[in-house]
C-alpha cells in the first residue's frame, strides 16, 4: 500500500538520477555524485585529499578518468561497451590499446558462470591491471578471431573526495552517520545509502536544534574510512558517542543489523529495540558477517560506538555485485522508504533516549490533577495502570530505552506520555 | 489434611472476629481492629496522624463515620443495609438524604454485570460524592417509582491511625513487615493479611531474642504508607534491610510472589526460594503487576528492599473486591495456615543467612570425630557427600542461601548440618 | 586405527610394568613405583614426611608392610591370597594369626553382592583393623568348618613418600599438575592418572623452555596433597595460575570434566574448550560430583585454580574399585592416548593463550604484503576473512582462547595464523 507521500519514491527518484554516473574510490563520477547530493544539502562540504597521502597503513591511490573503453570482435561488433555499462570495465582499469587472439582476451575477461546473464562488478584498486566484465552467455558466443581492445583511461596524481556535513545540536556530543558513494552502476549496494542518507541529512537540517550534533559522511568505501580516521579519529572518539553505517538500505526484502564489535553500545541497542518493533523477523548478524565501513569504525584501537542498520546485506542476496543490482527489481521506493524510516526511528530514539526521575516521592496523587478515576472500582483502568509503571520506572537510572523494554513497548510509545508527564512536573530529566 | 493444632484454624477464628467491622482508611473500624489486634500482641502501638497532614503528594483525608446508610424502596422494603453489609455503601460516602427516582437513585448504583450475585467495593476516598452498591440481580429487580435514600454519614477533621510494633533483635537492622486494615467486609483482600500478620507478630514477640530487629506495622493501604513513609523514610532506608508487603495471603489456591523493583533484594532471593520449595509451581509476577504498598516502599527514590508473598494475588481471583471474598469459599484455614508457613520460613530462612567459612584448611578429618565410616568402600554414604559438600561451599563468601541453591535443597535442610558443624567447630560464621 | 607409535601403547606397556605393585598411601610399592617413574624423568626428586607429621587437621599415618597374608579353608586350600591379588587384603590391616570358624571369619570379609565375581577395593587407614576382601561367588562357596588366618603386616613409624618434578619456563607462573600413586592393582582409578603424567612431564621436559614453569607431583591421594599443601600452599597460592588433578584417564569410553570449585578459572575455560573440540559430548560434572585432589587443593581458603580432565570419572564404571578394573578390558593403550592428548592439548592451549593486539589502526593492506587477493570479486576467499576476522579481534584484550571462542574453532586452528601475522608484525603480544 503505497501512499502518494512516501518519502521513498523522492529517494527513488534520486536514486535513478546518480545511478549512470562511474563512481569509484576517485575520479569524476565521485564528485559528480557529491555534487547532486549538494542540491539537497547545501550545507554539505565537499573535501579533497591528494594521491599519495599516507593513510595509517594505507596510501590515497592515484585518481582514476576513463575516456572510453570497449572491445571490437573480429565481426566488427563493439561489445562491453563501457558507456553502456559501466561494469564493464574493471575497476582501476590501466589503459590499453591491442589486438588480441580470443583465447589471450578470455584472461581478461571476467564472468560469473553461476548468473549467466549477469555482468559482474571487479576493480582493481591497488595492483596495475585491465580487464573486462561480460556476462557469461556473452562470453559464450564469441566466436574465434582477433579482438580489438580500447581502454582510454587515465591513473594520475589528482585527490580522493568526501562530502561532509556537521549539523550542530544543543550538546556537541555526536552522532555519526557514513554511507558510500564508491561504487558505479548498482542500487542496493549501493546507491541506497547515500540516496536515503541524503534525505535523512535533509531532515536533520531542517529540524529544529536537536540535542545532539549529527556529523554525516559521503566517503568511498574503505580506503575514505580509513583517510577519514586517519586524520580525525582522536576527535571522534572524543565527541562520537552513536552512530551507523549505512549501506543495502532499499530493498524490501529483510531488515538486517549488524553489531559494532563489541555489540554493546546503545547504537546497537537502540538499532534492536527499533528494527524488534518493525519487523519481529528482522536478521541479527554478528560481527563476523560484517563487511563494509563498521571493519575501519570499529577496528581495536579506533572502537568507534558503529552498529549498521540495513534492508538485504550485501553478500546475501543473489543480485549483489552484479549488474542485477538495479532500480526495478531489486530497490524499490517502498523499500527505501523503510529503509528510512528505520533509521529515522532509531536516530528519534537516540535523541529522546534521556533518563527521567520521578520529581515526587512515593506515588503522586494523580487524582488531583484530573490523570486518576476519582473512584475506585474493581476494574482498573489499563491506561492508568501503565502510567503508573510509567512513573515507578523513572529512578533516575533507567532511560527510556529501559523503560520500553521493560514494559514491553516500542520506545515511541513513551514519547506523548513523558512529555506530558514533564509538562504536569511528574517526572524531569535526569542528566 | 488437616491437623487439630493447625494454626491456621486460630488465625481464621481471628478473621472471623474483625470480618463485620467496617474498616476504611479512618475511623471507628479501623481503630477496633487495631484494638483487637492488640489483644493478641499487647506491644502493638496505636499511632495517629491529624486529618490533613501534608504527607509527601499527600494529605490525610478526613475521618469517616457512619451511622446508618439505607435505601426503602417504593413498595417499603430497605434495601442496600449497610449495617447487613458495609460493602453496600461507597466507601467514603458524603451524607444525603432525599427521594429520587429510580433512574435518578441508578446513577449512583454499582453492580457487576459480569458477576451478577456479587456487591461490588467501590470507594471514592478523594472525591465527594456518595452511591450504593448493589448486586446485578437486586437491581434488575427494581421497581420504578420512588426511593428514599438515607446515608447518616459525618466527614470531619479526626485522625489516620494505624499500628506499630518494633521487636528489638541483637542487631539494630530491620526486616520489615507491612499489612493493610483498612478494607470492610472481604476475607482474603483484605482480612487474610493482617489476621496472618498478628499472629506471625505473636510468634516473634514469643521467640528467644532474634538476631535482627523486626518492625511491624498495620496501616490503612496507600495514604497509610504514604503517611508512614514520609515521617520515616530516613530512617527506614538506613535500617531496613529485608521486608515484605502482606496481603492476599489466605486462600489455598495458589502461591505467588511480586518481586522488588530491582527485583535482586535479599528479600526477594529468599522470598523465591522458599516459595519455590514449598509449592514449585508457585507464581512469579512481575514488578508491572504490583498494585498494593510495595508500590510506595519501593517507589524511585524511597527503594527500599521489600517484596511480596501472597497466596492468589489480588485481581487474579473472580471475588477480589466483591462480596464474594469471604471466609467460606475463599479463605481457609487450611490457605491461611500455608500462608503463614510460607512468610514464617522466609524470615527463618533471612535470620539464618548468614556466611559460613570452614576453619580447618583442606578437608578436616572427619572420622577421628566419628563423622565419617574408618572402612573406606566402594558405595559411599550419601548424607556424608552431602556434609562435604557442604564444607566445602563454606568459603566465607557465599550465604546459607547461595549454598542450598547450589545443593538444591531448601535452606530449612541445611539448619541441622551447620548447627552441628559449628558444635564441632568445623564451620564458623563469617560476620 | 591405531597407529603404531602411538604413545599410548608406550603408557599401556608402562602401567603393565607397575600394576602388580602393592600400593598404598605409604610403603615398599609406593616407593618402587616412584623409582619406575624416575626411569623416565630422572629429574624426578623423590621426598618423604616421616610418620606422626601434623598436616593440617591430620597426621602423617604410620607406614604399612605386608610379608604375606592369605587364608587356609577347613579343605587345606589357600585362598585370599595377597601374593596373587593385593586387593585380597583390607589396606592398612593390622598382623593377625588365627583360627576362625567361618561365622567369625566372615565378618571380616567383604564382598560385593551386586559384582559377585569382583574382588573390591577396601582399606582403612584411620581405624585399626584387618580383613580380607573376596568375591562374592567364592565367599557363597565357603564351607563350615575352621579357617585358618594370616597377616604377616607391619605398621610403623616410618615415612610418607611422593615425588616432585619442577620444570622452569621463561616466567615463574606454574602450572601444576598433580596424580596420585597409592591405589593397588587397578587400571583406570588408579594407574592410568601417574603413567599418563610420566610421559606428559617427559614431553614437557623435552620441550625447548616453555613460557610456564611446571609443577609435577605424584603423591598418595588425600593425605599426600594435604601434606604437600600443608608445607607449600602459600607459596602455591602465589605462583599457581593452571592446574589439573589426573586420574581416570585411561579407558576409551567417555571424555569428563570436573570443574574447580568456582568453576571460571582458566583451567576450567581451556579443559571445557579442549574437550569440546575433541569429544563434543564430554560429560561436565559440578563440583558436587568431585571426589579426589580437587577437594582440598580448591577447598576454602586453599582455593587453587585446579580442574580435572578424566576419561571415565571414578565412581561413574561398574568395574570401580574392584579387580575388574584391569588393563585389558578398561583401560587401553587408545583409551590412554586419548587422556594424554587431551591434557596435553590443554596444556599447549594455555602456553598459547595470550592476549594480542593488533599494531596498526584500521585493517591493515593486506594486498601489498601478498596476503589479499588484488582483485576483488563476488566471491570472497574464506581464508581471507578468517583472517580479516582474526585481526579484527586482536584488541589486547582478547585472549586466544577468546578469540576461539567467538569464531567457534579450536584454539589450535589459530597457532598457524597468529605465528604468521606475528612474523608480519601485524600483531603482537600484548603483556
Amino acid at each position: 500500500m503505497k501512499t502518494k507521500s512516501m518519502i521513498g519514491d523522492k529517494i527513488h527518484e534520486f536514486a535513478s538520477e546518480l545511478f549512470p554516473l562511474n563512481r569509484s574510490v576517485t575520479g569524476k563520477g565521485l564528485r559528480e555524485t557529491l555534487k547532486r547530493i549538494s542540491a539537497h544539502i547545501p550545507e554539505l562540504k565537499i573535501k579533497s585529499v591528494p594521491t599519495a597521502t599516507k593513510v595509517f597503513d594505507w596510501i590515497v591511490p592515484k585518481e582514476w578518468d576513463v575516456k572510453e573503453a570497449y572491445i571490437i570482435t573480429p565481426s566488427g561488433k563493439k561489445i562491453c561497451d563501457f558507456s553502456k555499462n559501466n561494469l564493464h570495465l574493471v575497476g582501476y582499469s590501466i589503459p590499453f590499446k591491442g589486438v588480441l587472439t580470443l583465447d589471450e582476451l578470455k584472461k581478461n575477461l571476467h564472468t560469473l558462470p553461476n548468473q549467466p546473464n549477469a555482468i559482474p562488478y571487479v576493480t582493481s584498486y591497488y595492483e596495475e591491471r585491465w580487464g573486462f566484465c561480460i556476462s557469461q552467455n556473452e562470453f559464450n558466443s564469441l566466436q574465434k578471431g582477433n579482438y580489438k581492445v580500447v581502454i582510454n583511461s587515465t591513473l594520475f596524481d589528482g585527490e580522493l573526495n568526501y562530502g561532509e556535513l556537521l549539523i550542530k545540536g544543543h550538546s556537541d556530543k555526536e552522532i555519526f552517520i557514513s554511507t558510500y558513494i564508491c561504487h558505479p552502476s548498482m542500487a542496493n549496494n549501493e546507491l541506497s545509502g547515500p540516496c536515503v542518507v541524503t534525505f535523512l541529512a535533509k531532515w536533520l537540517v531542517e529540524l529544529p536544534k536537536t540535542n545532539y550534533s549529527y556529523r554525516v559522511i559521503f566517503i568511498p568505501e574503505t580506503i575514505g574510512s580509513i583517510t577519514y580516521l586517519s586524520q580525525n579519529y582522536k576527535y571522534m572518539k572524543e565527541k562520537i558517542f552513536a552512530g551507523f553505517n549505512i549501506s543495502c538500505i532499499g530493498d524490501d526484502r529483510a531488515y538486517s543489523y549488524i553489531p559494532s564489535r563489541n555489540g554493546k553500545t546503545i547504537s546497537d541497542l537502540v538499532a534492536k529495540h527499533v528494527l524488534k518493533w518493525i519487523d519481529p523477523t528482522f536478521i541479527k548478524y554478528t560481527w563476523l558477517d560484517r563487511g563494509s565501513d563498521e571493519r575501519q569504525y570499529c577496528a581495536p584501537g579506533i572502537d568507534l560506538p558503529i552498529a549498521s542498520i540495513l534492508r538485504s546485506k550485501y553478500e546475501s542476496y543473489p543480485e549483489y555485485h552484479t549488474s542485477l543490482d538495479n532500480l526495478e527489481n531489486v530497490v524499490t521506493p517502498k523499500g527505501l522508504n523503510g529503509g528510512y524510516w528505520a533509521i529515522r526511528k532509531t536516530l528519534e530514539a537516540i535523541e529522546k533516549n534521556k533518563k527521567y526521575k520521578s520529581t515526587i516521592l512515593c506515588e503522586p496523587q494523580m487524582s488531583k490533577r484530573g490523570l486518576y478515576p476519582t473512584l475506585a472500582e474493581k476494574n482498573f483502568d489499563k491506561n492508568v495502570s501503565f502510567m503508573m509503571n510509567f512513573i515507578s520506572l523513572c529512578d533516575g537510572e533507567s532511560s527510556l530505552l529501559d523503560i520500553a523494554e521493560i514494559l514491553n513497548v516500542p520506545i515511541w510509545d513513551l514519547y506523548e506520555i513523558s512529555n506530558k508527564l514533564q509538562e504536569y512536573k511528574l517526572i524531569s530529566i535526569d542528566d
